[in-house]
């Protein structure tokens, strides 16, 4: 019987390690999970694609953990709690074991961070960039869980962290503007999924910004059947986006690759809100309020005036 | 406010109908889904690159079905009931609206052939081939799955359909071969999934028949802990297979896209799993045996006589 060939000692060296509870030791067709009792399951996939969602000179191990955790971000705003995932890889035929050894380390890493393991997967070669593709898998008891469409007229529009590093970021990878500190690259290469952040019964409807925040708060008030008004003067930005002055602002408003949460809360909730995100060290700011009408979200200047956008956030085509 | 990008316009036109209980919508972060009472979730992922795949030309929605059929089969190999699927596309940019047209016409259809409905996905545009994700996620009560290691030395080895008409038929697309009736083109084009087909209680192992038989059969030797023997003289080959000669039994050993099951039955089962298949057209084949041993596959010519081989299966590396 000839030898195995090189694809199934690439999964065993580095992939089989991940393995988890379920996983059946990727020696199977499929996975096996069921939820805790009582609490439903969530998923959620996203695929990332060398040239268009990173670098290709990215680190491999960061470009994993920014995999997994951009995954991770879409449980966050439903409020679910991670079980693993399942992993697609569609590589160049050339690429090294070397990349293997560092996209599993960083793997790893995260899934001792955020207590999640392997579960399966599929690894192909092919004619192109890399691709990834990652289905996160969760669980939640399914009266926790946030949705997009719970905004009602008079709540409050609160967001996690800054935002407008990640876009910036980018931009400093690409040696387009400086970044002296490297804290613009590093919130580009590795986000913070907001896991277990928010209480219970506290927000009604929640999304992470990963396309921009005009253009995901767009689909809030769009399943909410709401209209929504941010105030520039109130956006959160670091001190290293705030260097960069008006393109901040741009950045913050329909830059890409946040993943930090937004929520709408009712009036009187945010005390609430910001000690829970104390405890966690993350901060959380109030940028404007959910309004009856059309769902359109109104961008407004430090005099109440409303801003034109040229676009509202990142679409692939 | 700006319009909202192409992206959005072509899923709402496209995949927003093929949603199903549990998407939401397709408007949230994630999907959510419970196992039926008892029952656990069996999850399995499978990506396809234009041109490793399926060739360039195949028809869009050929290639969503197949993409669907191929994570079918796998829940098949466990005895799983498939719940729904969610569906990652990185696309080239120049992909004009008719393929999405056609390729969610082609998921239509075999949603309702197979029950399932579209859960989730991503959708991004890349410098690439065509790649395709899809994560099939099912149900089974959990000692009703079938897994690969349960074979024991003595047990049969059957397979369903026919063996190395998909290999043949990449060969006919390709213009290689001839393919009168088109036969061989259909079946790698539309491979058939075997769900429902094997009887609780029946087999020991199952396995799906993805990337050849020799190949796919070796891992339930190594997950079994036994040997395998099969017969060269008892392959099923359909007609226009036979009609190749002895490339037709190399494709049945080790080309890959068959997408028939193989199982692990005791002595005396097969005739009530022959029962079983006739009643939903699909011819099973007894086609050797596990023996004690080494965890390999030896394949015996009409004489007994073991046969060497130059390659177990396809490989992507």
């Amino acid at each position: 019987m000839p030898p195995l060939p090189r694809e199934f000692a690439l999964i065993g060296r580095h992939f089989r390690p991940l393995a988890g509870e379920g996983a059946l030791g990727l020696g199977d067709d499929a996975a096996v999970l069921a939820p805790p009792a009582g609490e439903h399951m969530v998923f959620s996939t996203d695929m990332m694609s060398a040239g268009v969602h990173f670098l290709p000179d990215d680190p491999p191990d960061l470009v994993a953990r920014k995999l997994l955790r951009v995954n991770l971000s879409d449980l966050a705003a439903m409020r679910a709690e991670p079980s693993g995932y399942l992993l697609g890889l569609a590589l160049p035929r050339t690429t090294p074991e070397a990349w293997f050894e560092a996209f599993s380390t960083g793997l790893a890493t995260d899934q001792a961070l955020f207590g999640v393991s392997l579960l399966g997967g599929d690894t192909t070669a092919h004619d192109g960039p890399l691709t990834l593709s990652l289905t996160i898998l969760g669980h939640a008891p399914p009266e926790a869980l946030l949705h997009r469409s719970g905004a009602q007229p008079g709540d409050e529009i609160w967001v996690s962290g800054t935002l407008g590093d990640a876009a910036l970021g980018l931009e400093a990878r690409l040696g387009r503007i400086s970044d002296p500190t490297g804290h613009l690259a590093a919130r580009y290469l590795l986000p913070e999924p907001r896991l277990g952040v928010v209480p219970a019964g506290l927000a009604h409807a929640a999304i992470d910004v990963s396309d921009g925040l005009v253009q995901d708060l767009g689909h809030v008030c769009r399943q909410s059947g709401v209209g929504a008004e941010i105030e520039i003067a109130a956006l959160p930005l670091s001190d290293a986006a705030r260097a960069h002055g008006g393109r901040a602002v741009t950045a913050a408003l329909s830059g890409g690759d946040d993943y930090e949460l937004l929520l709408a809360l009712p009036p009187g909730a945010g005390g609430a809100l910001q000690e829970a995100g104390a405890a966690r060290g993350v901060p959380f700011t109030r940028i404007g309020r959910f309004v009856a009408g059309a769902p359109e979200v109104r961008v407004l200047d430090p005099r109440g005036a409303p801003v034109a956008l040229e676009r509202q956030g990142f679409s692939h085509f």
